[in-house]
């Protein structure tokens, strides 16, 4: 520690300023807001993640800024909703930007990542896992800012050993390591796969490693064991109630615990902010087995509800962030981006429009900041939270065509005239919800009540 | 403390033993699963709840032995079923045991009630707030072993002044001292009460008066704020992201976290066996502005899916329950007839059926006990719980005819084939649910898997 901090303090002392903190992001892929103990799930199988919460700072309020992969991450390594960034398609209205790995586009030169901008203040940064902001060569994140990589561009989904379409690479820095399936193992019967340990092992050793170097790290460590086909290697098989969703949920809760005990052996804790939440709402699609939970929040992956956009989300920082702190500020993935700068001493760039707000007030000092959060579903803004109540302009969950092949974004939920089948518009009259009240998403406020009339954005 | 624990010696030491415990039995009225930040209410606003559960230890998989008031009352103060003890009714198939202050029934004579057992251990025995087991001289309370009683024989609903029947009565011990909307009012209009307050005043002079008294006392503080109609007194209204019913459960929680604290500023905590829990699941009937909430369990009150059954529980004994323990002991309110026996050192009886099992041992030594949970609902065993795996024999939310009139049991949610609208029988092959994979109750298995075949009860 005594290193690492005298290491960033001279980069510093020119600047006037104390040391930047080390930055750690823990980002789950598809994993819900109700999966953690923390947040109510029965099973109550994430000791870890429930200590670095009462360690820590909860988030009950945080969000993405889009319900799938790419456009999240897009939003998050920008602080730019995806309509700005272009992770949007406009091939169908409402309509979120898959990116499978035939995919030809990924993130513009132009835009302006954490890690390019991290840079300027001394950082070394790393993504270890999936990056999905495209694969083609001028997409690689070593072209946009990051030092190291060890991970694949997209999901570790199929073709699974088709012979015509090469499985997904997995790569260390410029070079292509191996392929998913074939020298990166994951049993699709049993669900077996040591990945989670590789990129356990992955982080732990970049840790020691910049700890060393006396340079302030940014680790973006963007696992997947919680994306279908779910994985868990062999001790943890058979360890969850849950299956193995639940056991893919274990294996990363004892790793972050492992990772939070790396951090306080090597005496950097109290320099290292850690950010723990996930990129969309748990894909109920794939539920129970191969798919997690969104606690009481109505839908997930892919839709504007609140199961598809409401994440998990923890603070932890020892020795600044209080022990056992709530907050109820609406944040949303893009703040990542500003409060990392904000926490390197550095602006967000002046050049652009910038979504994402500086949560430092809010997780130091304990502050509400006024904004609002915006449910987009690929190019449609479908509903805007403010305070506690919810407006959608739009409803959908996904076409009768994608419901009668067995497709339910909302399996066991039907709310009448919200939960729809065809994309309805209420932009004369959005449906409002409030949130407090009704954070299922329920019961609409009528209009005849006056709650509706009364209540103004602004 | 000292005098308490002396006068409890006294008494024990000519039977050879410690001092047993004072009993604190917390009873909520219609307070779901879900109402609870630590079983994540995204609210989050039960502070001190949540810390009873972090300095005690939470209960995942408790359950009440009928998902209606007065049966589930019965069964606990008898630790005996209700289909044993005589509240279920023949009326209807299925029909919960529902008692309206007309009713003529109440608890038999026959039937041996916690406090009359427990004053064979020199324990004196209060109830605070509702009795429900009958409102006719030979079924109150203090008939039944309570040696004082402020509070009503039943809800503290209609007839709201209907000048042909009177309002409910409100007792101190054998005197009716008023009745409610005259005497103790409920604006029906705000929801403003302040008999939250005078039952919190009541516990703290009780305990006070007992922990000079050098007995060991049962307090049984069975408070109504949570019962549509809602209410809490003028300092909470207002004061909740949830509306009324979020007021009422603030107040519930800050009296909570009162008594606890005059329990160790007064020295007995460690000497004070504390539960917390709930009668049946949330009403959802009256949700959102009148009910609460049971998670992501499925529908509510009156039914036996796992969202009328399922409730929360804390248990409470510094000194003796390890800090931050999460137990998922299946575990039922009639176990805390045997529970509070055990810590009193009694046996049950042995001239009938006790359904309630001692949880000491999954209190204080992490033991999971073998049983199963039966649910009940009227006169029909409508399923059962085994382990992980849940087996309907019955399935019904509510009739067509109830139905649409609007009552419903499951708002927002329909699993076809589950949540019916007509009695179903299962008798022949139970509709199976695994309760940790799909906690609620989605996904039915099917047979053909073959995980149906090879499960087992026993």
């Amino acid at each position: 520690m005594a290193r690492a901090v005298l290491g960033s303090l001279c980069l510093c002392w020119a600047l006037g300023r104390a040391a930047p903190p080390n930055l750690l992001l823990l980002l789950m892929d598809d994993m819900g807001w109700g999966d953690l103990g923390a947040f109510g799930e029965p099973s109550k199988e994430t000791p870890n993640l429930d200590q670095m919460a009462s360690e820590g700072m909860l988030f009950m309020d945080f969000y993405t800024a889009n319900p799938l992969c790419s456009p999240s991450r897009a939003a998050l390594l920008t602080g730019r909703l995806p309509v700005r960034n272009g992770f949007y398609t406009t091939n169908g209205h409402a309509r979120n930007a898959y990116t499978p790995q035939d995919i030809v586009g990924g993130i513009p030169d132009s835009e302006l990542l954490l890690p390019e901008l991290l840079k300027k203040a001394g950082y070394v940064n790393k993504i270890i896992g999936k990056w999905h902001l495209g694969h083609r060569p001028q997409f690689h994140p070593l072209k946009h800012g990051f030092d190291e990589w060890f991970g694949s561009p997209n999901c570790h989904f199929g073709p699974y050993d088709n012979k015509a379409v090469p499985n997904i690479p997995v790569y260390r820095d410029w070079e292509m390591i191996g392929r998913y399936y074939e020298d990166f193992k994951i049993d699709l019967k049993t669900g077996e796969a040591n990945l989670t340990q590789i990129y356990l092992q992955e982080a732990l050793d970049f840790i020691s490693r910049q700890q060393a170097s006396q340079q302030p790290f940014f680790l973006y460590w963007a696992i997947d064991a919680t994306h279908a086909p779910v994985y868990a290697s062999k001790h943890f098989l058979g360890s969850s109630q849950r299956g193995l969703y639940g056991d893919a949920v274990r294996e990363i809760d004892d790793s972050i615990g492992k990772i939070l005990k790396h951090l306080q052996k090597l005496g950097i804790s109290e320099n290292t902010f850690v950010f723990f939440t996930s990129d969309n709402g748990a894909a109920l699609i794939s539920a129970p087995k191969q798919g997690g939970s969104n606690g009481r929040f109505l839908c997930g992956k892919q839709t504007t509800f609140e199961g598809g956009m409401r994440e998990p989300a923890i603070a932890w920082w020892p020795g600044h962030i209080p022990a056992g702190g709530v907050s109820h500020q609406l944040g949303n993935v893009m703040d990542l981006f500003t409060t990392s700068l904000s926490l390197a001493g550095l602006q967000p760039p002046s050049d652009r429009q910038i979504d994402g707000i500086d949560l430092l007030p809010a997780i130091l000092q304990g502050k509400l900041i006024d904004r609002s959060i915006f449910y987009y579903r690929g190019n449609e803004m479908m509903a805007v939270r403010v305070g506690l109540y919810k407006a959608h302009y739009w409803t959908w969950s996904n076409s009768w065509e994608e419901y009668s092949k067995g497709i339910d974004f909302c399996p066991g939920q039907n709310v009448s005239g919200v939960t729809t089948h065809t994309q309805e518009e209420h932009t004369t009259l959005p449906l409002l919800f409030h949130l407090g009240r009704d954070p299922g998403e329920k019961y609409p406020l009528s209009t005849p009540d006056g709650e509706a009339k009364t209540f103004a954005f602004g």
